[in-house]
């Protein structure tokens, strides 16, 4: 099923992979004609929208729906007693491990209200203005709980409990309910001797806040349930296969019976692989007897919808004189929101995973808090945790006296290194990363007074999983490329190179497209960064197999046995009694009715052998002593990809992580008020990056091919996001001596940090 | 590829095929959720309409746009300028030959308007009241010629030419310009010979007029054509690959350029196999940059739409006094209307087809004429001969003082009967119709005065041609189903019944869908009776394509060779170390992921041994001799369905053509003023059946199982529309001795008959 023949560089010239062609949805992305999940209109549509809670915390006593349903213009009322209840447990959906009971309860509360902006119920009708007054005239009785924001509350013995029966084996001396939903632990050598081998150790605390994911595109969808229990539903997802499974559990559907087909996407950065609106406009839907659209407003996906999670966390590394870490301990604490399901676990196999160490011990603490659940956010858990790592390396490397990246250099994980998490990595990037760092002009230019230069490396895993793909061969011989994962990032491009590649027909003539989910086999979520990698092996296979049918239907004309038919850029080639004969792809097409039927190349495969992608970026950093504002004057992204199928997209992806890093390091962070309640639920005042806060980030791409791929690619979409709140940080205590361990370094926060520090330095003065 | 095992009636016993669930769209259908032609909308979305010839025939001396293009609020406007021309030579579109020179002439006059109704030009605007405010601004002149209807006045020396350099070799003794398109013969044996063997001989002359498809959904379609070339088309269509062939030919596309989505289609009988609004929508979505929606009006429908052919014939056939037939001739000249291309080719071979003959002669004429070019409709061809040759086979048994079911049992063509086209037949089911008809009551019902019975026998052909299927096997199990072919007639049901019977799951686990032309590889389109069996046959070969995957995943889990693993009613079952073990479909489902990927059965076909379907309908009149009104008393439709998939659909089919032959018998007929406009281009004036004119319509399915399907299914759905005009009109001929040659036999038509024929008699009583 799964085993493609790897191609080296070496091997073989390409002809396509590696170039940058224009992307297929390009123009209609420009010029507005894209459809993105607000776009879809059907007729007789009603306009649904959620009542959400106003407290962080409530028991929900009753809710009262009559008046709003007699409300003329309202079609449809729902609350969490339209949705299935499920038990308690973690079943597979792709490869994801998903908790049934906390998604139908996220979606809609059902016992209590367990943030601010936790639906509590929805109304359909034929306009927003009628489904706006309606929500005004339902009436839910709270009881009032007292709310817990932080970890280290959370985790007091006297915090509020979110839900009284989550008992965590492991956590308490004995089992009791706690906030703590899941403890993790990785380790490998033995902690204790490594530091006592140590001869500088650094420990330091850090505190990161949570992050939006800041989609432009809100969460939208069109869902049209029929009176026989089959559903169409249109929505912006990185997942429709995803959706699918979610919406279906929860409404109580077989698969089959309910279609989602993806919109274009406004961005998603993992959070979108998650639903919200989706199965209460199905719910809608299903009560009013017509289509019903749901978009959400900006203070609703900030109020309800997943950052990913703020944390405390501590980390220890010790080293030798000669720059040789002997050890490295870390305790990370993550906000779960709501629900268990922080990406801890992945925030410690990432913590250490760029170093070859002997011992390594890394806990992770899941804590849910009353905050919306969080979500995926590029490279989960991975930035949270590096941002820590890096910065008490980069400390460490000044102890020692050492270059940051010469230090790197000497404790970098490569081949054969067995991470904390368990296995031993094949060929990876980092040295390369690291040594082109050096070796870049970047490292070596002047700074001015009050600038500073940070390094620091990440390290992502990737994934692979359920990926089809379907080539339809159109009778004058250009293609139609059906995937099943939904295009963020330029994939459509990506995937139609490797076909142009296999095929040896020109890039232009195929067109790549996003199928719903009756189009292909299961496809598992745009996410992980495995779309290149698994649906470009699919592609691949898939156009193998049709290069099997054209090679076939060549032998059959001219009445030769296929094996001595070859194929060699899109040109079936054999010698027929002594003549050379050959038929191009187009020839083949256009008699295929008549020798055999239509051609059709296909695969359906679980990708295996997914390549981590490891990272280094250099950053400059100007801090303004008088504001505390921190201006990023020069920002270098090296990586290694694997390969670059199509480079421009790969530098996209580089400088887009780099700029959420940034924005993750200077300035986002939620502001709640005593009562729990968002403050800052708008791109007003939760500021990511405009175009004015951010220099031309610079990029080299490395390329260690992935030996597991055909064309060698890793997937390169989330790492970028892992370096840059520690490089940006490093270079802040480079710039002005002041080392932050709290994200983010806006410009208050700044400000005091000066300010302390030349009032300590007065007071030693004085 | 397309090598089916036949299965026998008898060899096995069929849990699902033959029983009669509901179909998959019947809700939807019912509540008015199901989206037609119409009702896509998109944002932005423009209106067009078309500009039309108020002349039937008249040179285009030129066309002045500028006036419309001002008007504000008009995006664009199109002429045939804005379509490709292309060389007058038949290539292939699946199983049909198309002329593109003609086909752009027709969506757009170019030199010529060559009917009232042809399109000059077409305008995209705002909204529908400024397009048509454009209409009237747009300048044509025309030079108006003298124009033609009939086939023989179009055949005259001095007619009015259509096409100067339309040139028919055979037709003239020297080649010269006529508008006489193809001729066309069909003979076997000696006629001569033949008719000197006969004891009696009849020969009539025949005419019938054009009538229209009817279908209750006019033509309508969105297009949204992006400026980098590439488009999406939603239309109502009998086949999405056919409009794509089409459409990127006339807009000089690359096929896999263009993307076409079927709506659901709401009738099309053959007129939804041709392209009108379709080209004009994308060629001024091209030009406006912005989507455009048109829909036809019913006018529009009535005036620019084909009908199928209004035809003249002389038939003569002779028998012996024994009753059998020695010899039959035929002369039939369609209308072809603008351009070539009737259906006169088919009628030929379906007028002798019901019979086993030693010598047979038929001569086909196609002849253009200043009417919309005719598409197909229902068995194109078919029913226009059968009428005359079946009306003339009756008159025979009468002469011969046979009872007409006994005549046509002593000549009925079967097994191994050599039609005069050519091929010998397989087993084939007239035959068994004629002994049903015999054996029925209502062939010994007693009859009042006035009141006749007729009975007439029908042939047609069916078809394969190509096709895919797919079946995506969801995770829980459930499965969904994509076929290539719209669904008219409950295919979807049909399709998903095989799928259900072969995999062994229950037919409501499967969700069946129309994909779009990206999502399968080509296929012809929904006509010529073949999808029940091609697409049938694709979805069982796909079905087995899926049962061989999953054996294989199951041998795996297994760990034991898969041909120890049996498939039966949904289950895996082998012995393992002694151990009995199975796995149902459901389990294998749930672990795809983790035993190789998603489970995804295809097939690619060219659908080969297509069965013909042969019918025999009894009905009763009663003729009221006052207002010359036909009333149809009782109906009764005898066909062989190969094997009825879903009896109650088949059994649909047969009651749907009945009705349409009852209103082409009775009412139906184009009415021309002498400019050659159409006079009656409504449903009030143009009479199909309502409810009240039709009884309900008896059927017996007659089941002779085609070999080469492998559930033995021929194709139902035209066959039922040829018999009715004959037996109608040999009912009528019973009922007052007056027999009609001359179609429709409305009440004005049989009045005047009737009042003939009392003169008559009374001049002669006198």
């Amino acid at each position: 099923m799964n085993d493609p023949k790897p191609i080296g560089l070496t091997e073989r010239q390409w002809k396509v992979v590696g170039t940058t062609p224009l992307r297929p949805d390009g123009v209609d992305k420009v010029t507005g004609r894209a459809q993105f999940g607000a776009d879809m209109h059907l007729p007789n549509m009603l306009i649904g929208l959620v009542l959400r809670s106003p407290h962080a915390h409530a028991r929900i006593k009753s809710i009262d729906t009559s008046k709003a349903q007699a409300l003329p213009g309202v079609k449809a009322v729902i609350t969490s007693a339209d949705l299935c209840d499920l038990p308690s447990e973690f079943v597979p959906a792709g490869e994801m491990m998903v908790n049934y009971r906390d998604m139908t309860r996220n979606v809609m509360a059902r016992e209590k209200a367990l943030y601010e902006g936790h639906a509590v119920a929805a109304v359909a009708a034929i306009n927003e203005a009628v489904a706006a007054q309606a929500l005004t005239l339902i009436d839910v009785q709270y009881e009032v709980l007292p709310h817990v924001l932080d970890v280290d509350e959370a985790m007091k013995p006297d915090a509020p409990l979110l839900h009284d029966d989550m008992i965590t084996i492991g956590v308490e001396p004995k089992p009791k309910p706690s906030n703590v939903a899941k403890r993790v632990e990785f380790a490998l050598g033995d902690i204790a001797a490594g530091f006592a081998q140590a001869d500088v150790i650094v420990e330091r605390e850090f505190l990161t806040r949570p992050v939006h994911q800041g989609y432009i595109e809100p969460h939208a969808c069109v869902a049209s349930f029929s009176e026989d229990g089959h559903a169409e539903l249109w929505c912006t997802t990185q997942g429709q296969f995803i959706v699918r499974s979610f919406c279906a559990k929860l409404l109580g559907m077989e698969l089959s019976k309910l279609r989602v087909t993806p919109s274009e996407i406004g961005g998603g950065f993992g959070g979108k692989t998650v639903v919200y609106l989706e199965p209460l406009a199905l719910a809608l839907s299903r009560k009013a007897c017509k289509p019903v659209k749901m978009v959400m407003s900006r203070t609703e996906v900030f109020r309800a919808t997943g950052p990913t999670s703020g944390a405390r966390m501590r980390v220890k590394i010790g080293a030798t004189r000669a720059g040789r870490i002997t050890a490295g301990e870390a305790l990370l604490k993550y906000q779960a929101g709501a629900f268990q399901g922080s990406p801890v676990q992945p925030g410690c196999m990432c913590a250490f995973a760029p170093y070859d160490l002997e011992n390594v011990k890394v806990v992770g603490l899941d804590i849910v808090c009353n905050r919306p659940k969080v979500a995926a956010y590029r490279a989960p858990g991975g930035p949270i945790a590096e941002f820590a790592v890096e910065s008490v390396i980069d400390e460490l490397a000044k102890q020692l006296k050492l270059d940051p990246v010469e230090f790197r250099l000497k404790n970098a994980a490569k081949e054969g290194t067995r991470a904390a998490y368990g296995p031993k990595f094949g060929p990876i990037g980092l040295v390369q990363t690291l040594e082109a760092a050096r070796a870049h002009p970047h490292y070596r230019a002047p700074l001015k007074p009050n600038q500073g230069r940070g390094v620091a490396s990440g390290f992502w895993f990737n994934v692979g999983g359920d990926t089809c793909a379907t080539l339809n061969l159109s009778e004058d011989g250009t293609v139609s490329l059906v995937a099943g994962t939904p295009d963020i990032g330029g994939s459509r491009a990506s995937l139609a190179m490797m076909a142009s590649e296999e095929l040896g027909i020109a890039y232009e003539k195929i067109r790549p497209m996003i199928g719903d989910t009756s189009a292909l086999g299961f496809n598992f979520l745009t996410g992980g960064s495995r779309v290149t990698f698994s649906s470009g092996m699919a592609v691949v296979e898939a156009a193998r197999d049709m290069v099997r049918q054209l090679r076939a239907r060549a032998a059959k004309i001219w009445e030769v046995p296929v094996d001595e038919v070859t194929w060699e850029e899109g040109v079936a080639r054999a010698t027929v009694g002594g003549v050379p004969k050959s038929l191009t792809l187009a020839d083949i097409a256009k008699t295929a009715g008549k020798t055999g039927g239509p051609i059709v190349g296909s695969a359906a495969i679980n990708a295996q052998g997914a390549g981590p992608s490891l990272a280094t970026h250099v950053v400059d950093v100007e801090v303004d002593v008088e504001t505390g504002k921190v201006t990023v004057l020069r920002y270098t992204a090296i990586q290694d990809a694997g390969k670059a199928v199509h480079p421009a997209y790969v530098e996209g992806q580089m400088q887009g992580g780099a700029v959420q890093g940034i924005g993750w390091a200077l300035n986002e962070e939620y502001i709640y008020d005593d009562k729990g309640r968002l403050e800052n639920p708008g791109f007003l005042d939760y500021r990511v990056p405009v175009c004015s806060d951010v220099p031309m980030i610079d990029t080299v791409i490395v390329e260690v091919p992935n030996p597991r791929h055909p064309y060698g690619v890793r997937g390169v979409g989330e790492t970028p996001i892992v370096p840059p709140m520690a490089a940006i940080a490093n270079a802040v205590a480079n710039a002005i001596g002041i080392r932050f361990t709290e994200l983010p370094m806006s410009p208050p926060r700044v400000l005091e940090a000066i300010d302390a520090k030349q009032a300590a330095q007065s007071k030693a003065a004085a």
